[in-house]
């Protein structure tokens, strides 16, 4: 049989990265590819010591069906931790687990887009975030990016343009993939604009907990005074990703429909991962865990960046204070897709920048590096292909 | 803020059973309104004993990112699985590991419909279903069950309209709500008709391990040489819910843009509970479990049905070969309504059966009844309520 696919899904382009990872089988190839946090930073033996004691004391309390809205009990746990240091999560507003921080930005264009609305996100940004818009029929306005985060004046106009954009999209700390963070006047000018033109913003924030250099700026949630900001929290990069487990917290008029997407798409989140994350936050020293993998990630972005002094002068890139990327630039008129497939030749994976951007086919010189995910070893090796490559494309 | 909520999810109703079960945390209340299955089913034992084993021995394999499909070693232990009585899963057909099986409807309705497009579905019917094809923007056509499954006429009738239905939804075995089983000679008959007039059938199966009386039917699947019926499986009802695990089986061209789905949905299935359930099919006797679960089903359907026998003699009900449910119907010209209001006025929880219909309004004199919940006690208890109030009703 023929099928007929939607508009929305038919349009949809593979994924750049997917298809670099599918050679990863390849187990000579060094990634810088990836997103993967680094699996040594897992709890593994709080986890598994939490899920025995819950699976052999209380089994029902982890296999039954659950309310989509969260097991309460876990939801009271993550509104106190989001509120550790700051007031994230206000009383007007909800909380919701969710299957991984993916799920939020699917319920936000399922909520706030009919197809065809505009979403404005900052350019370049998170493929995932792109795809999960356009999935609901959305059309992407990119606002370009600065050192300090998104350009005001093309945020303003597009924020003023006769098409209003149903929500702005942007990682504010460590961003995907520039690695940049935004400054707290932007954060604050951010905010006044949603606020004057009536367009909520979406803050996505994976990488927050995972600062390594410079001092902590406040969340645009803890500024939101108007309801005006939906909160996205993932527990993948501070506990692990494959309990696929985040949160959501938004003001409880909007919430009310992420509830009902919730209970369409998926019912209720995996719920032994619910409890095996409530009794982290709850029984052990979450900020212990955090600063230790602070630490690894520390080391290994130190690393990646000295050797790219060392081997890679000629490469501009910038110097993440947290998260999980760097994002390089080779040389004015430099051929980036070139410089990747040689890479890719010698067995080092990159991701070509253009990859993060709502056009894909502009013009880009840029390309991002994954520090958490290999091993100290290949940082250094796979920093050597690049200046290997840089020599023989004569850059 | 004032959100503007897209015009799918602004029109999705409240569900009635939700809002029944809200009232659950009353602990004097009997509940025949809930679809959980019986707890006393969940292997718990295995589960924390595969669990313990996985998380101590290779805890990065449970707890790190995974491919969107579902993990390659999983998917095949499912196909062993859906194929080991009949042929489920051809050469053509792909396997994805979903969240639940209401993400497989969520991902039909995304993958197939465009906003407005029509879908047929049985009438009554899972109201998870009906929600999560509207969140997609789909109208449903709704086609009247009879005893031995949909009205034939009827849906070549919906088939055959201008608008041709993007796809059919049918839960073959045990439908909920009616209880009721699809002959062999529909389902041979709904697979011509999907085969003629292009129209895929959308098979839901969560129930069909769950047999109590009779003998097994062959599913349309199986019957499926032209790729034309898109099967959900689930082990929510033969493992346990609170894992959200199930699996799609279905043409591998529409496979494609289910991936595509599921990355932009969740990235992936929790890997916990993927990697927990291939340890179950692998390594037990999945069948003699499954030997185990029918008894305590058919205990408690013969004990509602003896119950309903001797003290609701005025109540027609389906007597179902399986499943969880019996669908009960007043007398000619009884006020439905009325009944369950006053049913659970008096601490017994029925659901309305016009919270299954295309048509919430239309009139209707039937209910569901749960039986793989209550406990013994409660199910002889609640059918004298349901006596008492028919007698007070003068039914």
């Amino acid at each position: 049989m023929e099928f007929k696919i939607s508009d929305k899904m038919r349009n949809m382009k593979p994924s750049i990265i997917r298809e670099i990872l599918k050679q990863m089988s390849d187990p000579t190839l060094i990634s810088f590819a990836g997103g993967n946090p680094a699996a040594d930073s897992f709890p593994a033996e709080d986890i598994a010591r939490f899920s025995d004691e819950l699976l052999r004391q209380d089994p029902v309390a982890a296999l039954q069906y659950s309310v989509s809205e969260g097991v309460p009990s876990v939801r009271e746990a993550v509104r106190a931790f989001a509120n550790r240091r700051e007031r994230v999560a206000k009383e007007n507003d909800g909380v919701l687990i969710t299957s991984g921080s993916q799920q939020i930005l699917d319920f936000a264009a399922k909520c706030l887009c009919n197809e065809g609305d505009v979403v404005a996100v900052e350019n370049p940004a998170f493929l995932g975030a792109f795809n999960a818009f356009r999935s609901s029929g959305a059309r992407l306005a990119g606002v370009p990016m600065e050192d300090d985060g998104v350009n005001l004046a093309a945020l303003e106009a597009v924020f003023a343009a006769p098409e209003k954009p149903r929500f702005f999209y942007c990682i504010p700390n460590f961003q995907n993939p520039t690695g940049k963070t935004m400054s707290l006047a932007k954060r604050r000018a951010v905010y006044a604009l949603a606020v004057r033109y009536g367009v909520p913003v979406l803050e996505d924030d994976p990488y927050g907990e995972l600062r390594i250099a410079g001092g902590p700026v406040p969340s645009i949630k803890s500024m939101d005074t108007e309801g005006a900001v939906i909160y996205a929290g993932s527990f993948s990069k501070i506990l692990c990703p494959g309990m696929r487990l985040a949160y959501c917290v938004c003001d409880k008029k909007l919430m009310a429909a992420f509830v009902v997407a919730k209970q369409c798409s998926d019912v209720h989140t995996n719920v032994w991962a619910q409890r095996v994350c409530e009794a982290m936050l709850t029984r052990t020293d979450m900020d212990a865990h955090i600063r230790e993998i602070r630490k690894i990630y520390a080391a290994k972005a130190a690393l990646m960046m000295e050797q790219l002094d060392e081997k890679c002068p000629q490469v501009r890139y910038t110097r993440p204070e947290g998260g999980m990327f760097i994002w390089g630039t080779l040389p004015e008129g430099a051929d980036m897709p070139a410089f990747v497939r040689e890479c890719l030749a010698r067995k080092l994976a990159l991701v070509p920048g253009n990859a993060f951007m709502v056009d894909e086919e502009a013009p880009c010189g840029s390309f991002r590096m994954n520090f958490s995910t290999p091993t100290p070893e290949n940082i250094v090796k796979g920093v050597s292909v690049m200046a290997g490559v840089l020599a023989a494309q004569g850059l």
